[in-house]
């Protein structure tokens, strides 16, 4: 399959997708046709360094760009403020000024914490992502959410920052392993339900061929999950009014169960399975779909090898978990609940009981 | 005078200035006119804490809003990366939300800090402006440029974030230290040379209202200022198009000076003052004007008690501290010149032997 491009229309914050196999060698042309820029400031992390950051290293500088290399330990540890004034005073050091280009080449952190750089130095350089996992491809690398985590709170504090560009090779996923592969399914899966119906029956369809990380197929889902997404964020670029909220579905389950693991045992994807699961059984529980939804679900997420029922854990610690979630809006908790598979809606209107009933395993 | 109201038109993004005296007490209801948050981080300075922000804390909570009261130490040393963090944590451990508002009480370390805090907590709250400095009320808190310093650069890492609105006291300008006061002065004169002769000669013309501090005068004064930024700000949000740059006359030489003594003796308006004299004997001695308009502002800068003349400094260092600010492009120095009061222009097309010499005092 050639490569495709898609447009996420934000007007004079608009930018393109490029989605495809084999395309890491373009990215010193697509930067070129997006900035004039010759220097450029490459963050990656110490996994993807000599996996693939050093050959698009390679590539902008055989195109004549000048390159900085900046390498931050892999892992969401990574993901902090110290971390973000190190990267600023390298950049400064380096010689990096507001003629300078980030690039990000590497999964979710790599791209969220370069992006708040990109954001900040000098109020603001132009970024180019390379997202190189599959959540990254199909979730993180558009919509302009970037930013770090403190101690007591993740992703707290940041900007939107939209990108130059989103340059996307599928076949960088051929050396994810196996878990962080399947986790980034569980937000793939997520758009099927949250709103393309036809989708989900493509997943269901093509279960081995994605297993198989074949690349047709890969270029495919990413296409459509990055179309999905995009429409969703041009409808609501900064959050505000609650179209966006839909991605969250399955999230607030999700962010409690990592909390109550010290976002240490579960890959965020394998709770966001989990929750999914919860805020469909939930929805089956007040009314809202039959347990024929839920139940392909299920069936779905488990043959992508993930978890579908919540570790053994307190039910009223998760619950208490879930209030302390950011979203938490006007002392409400609000779910983004399945009204049929493709649609959901967001409720404030549900019961305490309910919602522990689910975590206790009675749906 | 009453309180007047300027409109800073930025389309969605657009903020009214109100400039009065005895206007602290309405600060509740200037925010509840723009905000239905009832959760206000107020940020201040160690100087300014029992001065001015507890009474205004208390006017907030008397109109019934939570406040958390939030204390720098006072000095640019505290514009940095650290207390940034500080900052994020105890917003966060004070239960501040997206709900939340910042409002900044103090000069313009306070300002551009506790602005680049709300412009990235939760990806960005709304955040009001009560700049207690005359150089924070004529010039940083109009037009949105928020940031922190890195040890090696000045205002290096920050954002555009425009205020929600910004409220302006005037007798608040009554206990500022003299020093402090003639530095704003530099800036006011700064608006006047640049882009409006008839405010120039309004300076000129009251002199001695202005130091001795009368009411009126300042509002005038602090009005004009506020409408001229504003202006230019309108016109460039982002410093793209290259108008904004204007506001940098004199600014070329300063921030020379300010690095050459470490930003240790020198206050910025200080240096702004000795800056603007060597910017103007430039243009005279390539001919863009006449001794006299150089002359009046020497005149107009030494009655407002600033200095005129650049200190004991090596010219060479000079020149090549000039190479090191931020704002070299294209490896061009680039300086804003007079054409006549009232109107200036950027050029680069200046010799390296006509700066030194006006280093050197050879006007
Ligand atoms: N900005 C957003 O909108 C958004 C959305 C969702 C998630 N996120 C963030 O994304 C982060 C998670 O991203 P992630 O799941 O990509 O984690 P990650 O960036 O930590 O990557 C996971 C692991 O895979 C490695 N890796 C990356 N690419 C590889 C490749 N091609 N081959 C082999 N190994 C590879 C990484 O080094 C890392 O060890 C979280 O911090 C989350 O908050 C952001
Ligand atoms: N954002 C922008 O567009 C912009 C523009 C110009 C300057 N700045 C920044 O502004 C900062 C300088 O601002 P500043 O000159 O206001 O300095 P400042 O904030 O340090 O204030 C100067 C001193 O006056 C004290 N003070 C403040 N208000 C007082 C009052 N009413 N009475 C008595 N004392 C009072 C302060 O505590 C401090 O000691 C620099 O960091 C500079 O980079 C920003
Ligand atoms: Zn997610
Ligand atoms: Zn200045």
């Amino acid at each position: 399959m050639p490569t495709r491009t898609l447009r996420v229309d934000l007007k004079e914050r608009g930018y393109d997708i490029a989605i495809g196999s084999g395309t890491l060698p373009q990215c010193a042309e697509f930067l070129a046709e997006r900035s004039s820029s010759s220097h450029v400031v490459l963050i990656t992390d110490s996994n993807v360094d000599e996996l693939y950051a050093d050959a698009v290293g390679d590539y902008f500088v055989e195109a004549g760009l000048e390159v900085e290399l900046l390498v931050i330990e892999a892992g969401e540890e990574s993901k902090n403020a110290d971390v973000l004034i190190d990267l600023w005073q390298t950049m400064l050091a380096e010689g990096a000024d507001r003629g300078s280009v980030v690039a990000a080449v590497g999964g979710g952190v790599v791209g969220d914490i370069a992006g708040f750089v990109a954001a900040t130095f000098t109020r603001g350089v132009p970024f180019l992502q390379i997202p190189t996992t599959l959540l990254a491809q199909v979730d993180s690398s558009v919509g302009g959410k970037v930013g770090v985590n403190l101690p007591e709170a993740k992703n707290i504090v940041g900007a939107f920052w939209q990108p130059l560009g989103v340059l996307i090779d599928v076949d960088v996923l051929g050396t994810l392993p196996a878990g962080e592969f399947a986790a980034g399914m569980a937000e793939v899966v997520k758009y099927g339900v949250i709103m393309d119906e036809p989708f989900f029956e493509y997943l269901e369809s093509n279960v081995d061929a994605i297993n198989a990380r074949d690349s047709e197929t890969l270029q495919y889902v990413v296409e459509r999950c990055c179309r999905l997404k995009a429409d969703v964020v041009q409808e609501d670029e900064r959050e505000e009014t609650g179209r966006r909220a839909i991605l969250n579905y399955g999230h607030t389950f999700a962010h409690a169960f990592e909390a109550a693991t010290q976002y240490g045992k579960l890959l965020h994807g394998e709770a966001v399975a989990m929750g999914m699961v919860c805020a469909s059984q939930l929805a089956e529980r007040i009314g809202l779909i039959d347990a024929q939804a839920t139940q392909r679900q299920i069936e779905l997420l488990e043959a992508l090898s993930l978890p579908t029922r919540p570790l053994e854990f307190d039910s009223e610690e998760i619950y208490r978990l879930m209030w302390h979630d950011k979203k938490v809006a006007d002392g409400k908790l609000r779910f983004v609940l399945p009204t049929r598979l493709g649609e959901v809606k967001l409720t404030s209107a549900v019961k305490s009981g309910d919602v522990i009933a689910i975590l206790e395993g009675d749906a």
